[in-house]
């Protein structure tokens, strides 16, 4: 393969058209969409009309007029669909953490008398931290364990309540099937419940056919919606009913404005709102949602994959340090739209590549991280991408001591 | 008094400088900044350059160059210099409804043994909600015990953990003695947490010298963050060693980066931090705080409670409907920086204000309820809305069909 095979790609494209879309300065091969996704330029608008018309000069009367109330819900659905669940299964409130607490105490609130929370060894540490909080909460009643992924669904038993799992690793990128996960924990009783935060926007994924049960995920990754946009989460229907959320506040009650003293759920989706809605945010994650919903999810998971794909073979086939492992799936469909690889001086190679205009970015201990977003990302970007890694690596580029320096957030 | 009286106090007012710096339209009468504050221009500026700048052109690279990851605690602080906290005791996170959740539950971890919630009929509906369902979850180990107010400080007892009240009372705007009921508290081995949402911003507040325990609010009223803004909280640093917040999330672990299994807390003010900061409303917040930073929070409540008293007076002058009955303390010390009004037709006579460009609120079952800014209105404006309401009373323009059809929000 060539640049010229690359540059055919781009060519041939169907999403190539999305391009223009974003505001991403010219020369730059962003490759940490997995983390932080660029500004779609209609999200900026948004923003800009929600901040200016609808709070400056609408003001208070924009919770009706701007239709701020629905936002939670409407965003919600169409989040939804991106994720295959059906409308009134998803609302966009608080961050991942706090709605991973939220389901996951539900879950244990619709499998009474079963107090085991399962888990794999290395989840994305946020996810394990949410049940540690809740099992220390509820005190005996529940407990989580981790137990090594190959051993998971051997672990699912008569006590298990909810398996907690991210569907695509943060740092690995292993997928795992979804599907059959959630059936194997049908089969014991056991619930489910999935961070998709690297799925919505980025994989093919349906939650319906699934029979999922509970699901989380973030705003500000693949889908665009800003830094620390709202989250969001998702109740299949049929446990919506039952489904008791501890974190009770004023949006979550039947009737909000009401002003009653007692709480009383909304029995629908809205039950699990707490506060009140980050409208400025959820505005930035309309809209780039909205531009995400022109896409069909098959061509960007097959975009993605064949991106991610091409760079591995192009930097592999530099044979430019022995030091370099791939510490993600060799094979795609294992894969999300991230790839991992460990170096020993996995750090210092990103920060040497931001110096050339290639942001990745780093996990601890050695890993060298590059996330694909087929929206805004060229096959041939890629493919320089991957020579400018190929360069830093046999020219150790890397090794200088401003490289090594590490900042706050690595 | 008259309008001429009005026009010279503006003439005087030594915040009259605030007024061009705020978004608000000519002609517009906006009392209900106790519900949702106007933007300044500099937090529209702030919002453009955070989502423009630092999110489209930084993307990534902007957690460390534009110091997003410290924005929880930078903007805390400037918070609790409005509330007379010390820099290292407030932080900016969650909704206000999540952050009484984990203050109350860690009122319980700092308190064992101790098992009620005690707090007044009527407070704040979620600020009820979130003890409710926090005294769910912990079965038993937790009971909330709501008395009228004038029994409240009678009713503390060897078995109360935490007193939960709103610092002003959203509805009547009753202020409660904030020092006196923590001192009563305190002589019973008790904590407080104050909701002090229609505080910041709006009154003189030394937390420090009341030897207050525990506070949160909201960041969209009185300081004018924008709707839905991020919500802070406040933990006395004597108590940050030794509270458990059930929420734990990565970013209040001691190392977020580090990517451990097992949950560490951050001893101090970020371990009550959970989720990724919500980085576009902060930006808008802490703009708008900056700002208040500059007015005396003496002089604005001063100001403040002159022109709701001015309101009171002048629209009790006109005796324009004997149904009408002022819902607030009639002694300015005793309220906060909005006034209540009892009206039966009090939802229609909102939007008949509405319609002739003053904006106050309703709140069920019949009070018309009026904020004031001191950032942004003037004496005669003040002087004018309370004319109108005098002439809408006085016509009996309210008894339209059009102005009793309920919108979702009131």
């Amino acid at each position: 393969m060539t640049r010229d095979d690359a540059l055919a790609l781009d060519a041939a494209d169907p999403l190539a058209r999305f391009r223009g879309t974003f505001d991403v300065r010219e020369g730059l091969a962003y490759l940490d969409g997995n983390s932080l996704g660029p500004p779609p330029r209609t999200a900026l608008a948004a923003l800009d009309r929600a901040a200016r018309q609808e709070w400056g000069h609408g003001l208070i009367r924009s919770w009706n007029d701007a239709h701020w109330i629905e936002a939670p819900l409407r965003v919600g659905d169409k989040i939804g669909r991106l994720i295959g669940a059906q409308p009134g299964e998803v609302a966009v409130a608080d961050s991942t953490t706090v709605n991973l607490f939220k389901l996951a105490a539900g879950a244990m609130s619709l499998r009474p008398g079963r107090r085991t929370i399962l888990t794999e060894n290395g989840n994305f540490p946020t996810d394990g931290y949410a049940v540690q909080g809740l099992a220390a909460m509820l005190d005996g009643r529940a407990r989580v364990r981790s137990v090594p992924a190959h051993a998971l669904t051997g672990a699912i038993d008569d006590d298990t309540a909810v398996v907690v799992l991210t569907h695509v690793h943060y740092k690995s990128s292993i997928r795992w099937d979804l599907p059959a996960v959630t059936a194997a924990a049908h089969a014991k009783g056991a619930l489910t419940l999935w961070d998709l935060s690297h799925t919505a926007g980025a994989l093919s994924c349906d939650l319906t056919a699934a029979e999922a049960d509970l699901a989380a995920g973030c705003g500000y990754k693949y889908l665009n919606g800003g830094p620390g946009a709202p989250a969001w989460l998702y109740v299949a229907r049929r446990h919506q009913d039952a489904i008791a959320s501890p974190l009770t506040g004023w949006m979550g009650h039947a009737e909000p404005f009401a002003f009653e003293p007692g709480y009383r759920p909304s029995r629908d989706i809205r039950g699990l709102i707490t506060g009140t809605p980050p409208v400025l945010g959820l505005a930035a994650l309309e809209a780039s949602v909205d531009l995400q919903l022109k896409a069909d999810p098959v061509l960007v998971e097959a975009k993605g994959l064949a991106l991610s794909q091409m760079f591995i073979d192009a930097l592999e086939a530099r044979g430019a340090d022995p030091a370099l492992r791939l510490a993600s799936p060799r094979e795609p469909s294992r894969r999300g739209l991230h790839v991992a690889f460990a170096h020993p001086a996995g750090y210092a190679v990103i920060q040497a590549l931001a110096a050339r205009g290639v942001i990745g970015d780093f996990r601890a201990p050695d890993i060298a991280r590059f996330g694909f977003s087929p929206l805004y990302q060229s096959y041939a970007g890629v493919w320089d991408a991957a020579q400018a890694m190929g360069d830093v690596l046999a020219d150790r580029a890397w090794d200088l001591p401003e490289f090594h320096e590490r900042a706050a957030v690595t």
